[in-house]
């Protein structure tokens, strides 16, 4: 219940920042709708596809692709309000993230499949989104450059692995991985902290 | 066995175009008909995966592939008449399209799907051939652009389907559809009909 | 056996070729990650996707991505190295190449598919891993450039097929296969061959 109301607030928040991209391409409100659903319910649907879970999420509740397309087409019209209110977003995402990460591991964790996968099926539910996102929109991927984005996602699936594990109830460690995440997430934006980064310009090429 | 003939004029049209745009990349052979086929059956391949619905049409024909490598070499000679003859593609591209939107919303149909995903099956039939033919070839997608594409699919799908639910038998349907979704795109060529577009430039970001 | 050791050496190679396309690109270790298991285990996922294949390799072996993981970021300290070792990688790669062929190969025919569908699986095995690496990296795939890398699969492909159809062993025909297609890649990359290459300049567009 409460999982699904961070979904519902989650995907509508992937779906505005994938508007916005799609409007710094010039897009029609077609590529403003297939950008905004690509955003929010891509890392899903690409998970499933991954993991063999059919039908996808919403093939089986197309109301949630109402709810992005009808998010990008009214970020046309909001635009401006949307681009002041980033310090929300930017929070409403941190939630997403880490509300898609805990469902990507349920996901996995309901097929039976090993720890590492869980982890990886949340990182694809969190992720995949933004990255399709700035594939179609031609955009260096953020997620392989921003603070600590695809990080966050590992350690709440690893922490709520590990609540589950400690027999903690459902509700509490769903909680519990919330609150650290958006911490995490929250304190890598305003501290700018980044993983390392592997720099090889000007160098020999394999090929 | 009407949509049949229209399915191969198609696929064999979209594999030309999808040629011509790895002709414009300086690709080699491979490349030609790498690009042809996910011009040509890339559509279908998308819809299949996203509805789980295998196994996928060519690998179960595999003369649809077949046709697509053929049709995608024999451009590489035919270029100059193949551009000469651009009236006659479009109207092809039209025709497929339309012949593609209705294939896709039966597939939805025959699985029992919401009118909404049969819409979106029709959509990625449609629409992904392209999407896929830029991204390989590192174009801005056309799709997001151009006169009125994805919405001449979501029109055919709709009309599809409403036609079913009065009652009027599968060859009616088609021929209404294939007409007018033909027409309704040869309009959008020929008046430069176009979605509002999106425009956000030099705007800020969220990210 | 003898496939599952190229099959490792194999990935590995392509995870730190995949990790130094991701340093050019400056990305930080998760993305090194990303891009290195998508070079490696990315051609065998879409594969396994395509045929409906599922679960896929490293789902059930996760061992798999941990080895494309941990060679990616290894990479990172060991560049010079690697870009040092050039002609053995070379000589890796065209190896491993060759291994994904027939593995390829061999899943589609446990399948029961048509023969070209299986030239077609080894083709999606051993030339969309590097085909993904480049489309998230942002440059021009390789593999629709390079010498007979995509030729290289559909011919070993052919062959191991052959030797099968005249009723050689397993063993024979995958050790005949290695060596052939191993010469050809490696007579490919020293004598420049290419197939022609398609190029279409400053002509008309059907768009």
């Amino acid at each position: 219940m409460l999982l699904s109301v961070l979904y519902i607030i989650g995907i509508t928040a992937e779906a505005m920042t994938g508007a916005l991209s799609a409007g710094r391409r010039k897009m029609d409100w077609f590529g403003v709708m297939l950008v905004a659903s690509a955003a929010a319910i891509g890392g899903g649907t690409v998970r499933d596809i991954v993991l063999g879970h059919y039908p996808l999420t919403w093939i089986e509740n197309p109301q949630f692709l109402g709810i992005t397309c009808l998010a990008g087409v009214l970020t046309t019209g909001l635009a401006k309000w949307v681009i002041k209110l980033k310090g929300l977003f930017i929070r409403l995402d941190a939630l997403g993230l880490v509300a898609f990460s805990i469902i990507g591991t349920k996901v996995a964790l309901d097929m039976g499949l090993h720890p590492s996968i869980c982890m990886v099926s949340a990182l694809l539910t969190g992720v995949f989104g933004g990255l399709l996102r700035d594939l179609i929109c031609r955009q260096t991927p953020l997620v392989l450059h921003q603070e600590l984005y695809a990080s966050v996602a590992l350690v709440a699936s690893a922490l709520y692995l590990l609540l589950l594990e400690f027999a903690i109830d459902g509700v509490t460690a769903t909680v519990v991985t919330l609150i650290v995440g958006y911490l995490m997430r929250m304190a890598a934006v305003r501290f700018k902290w980044r993983l390392p980064s592997f720099n090889l310009e000007h160098e020999g090429s394999l090929h």
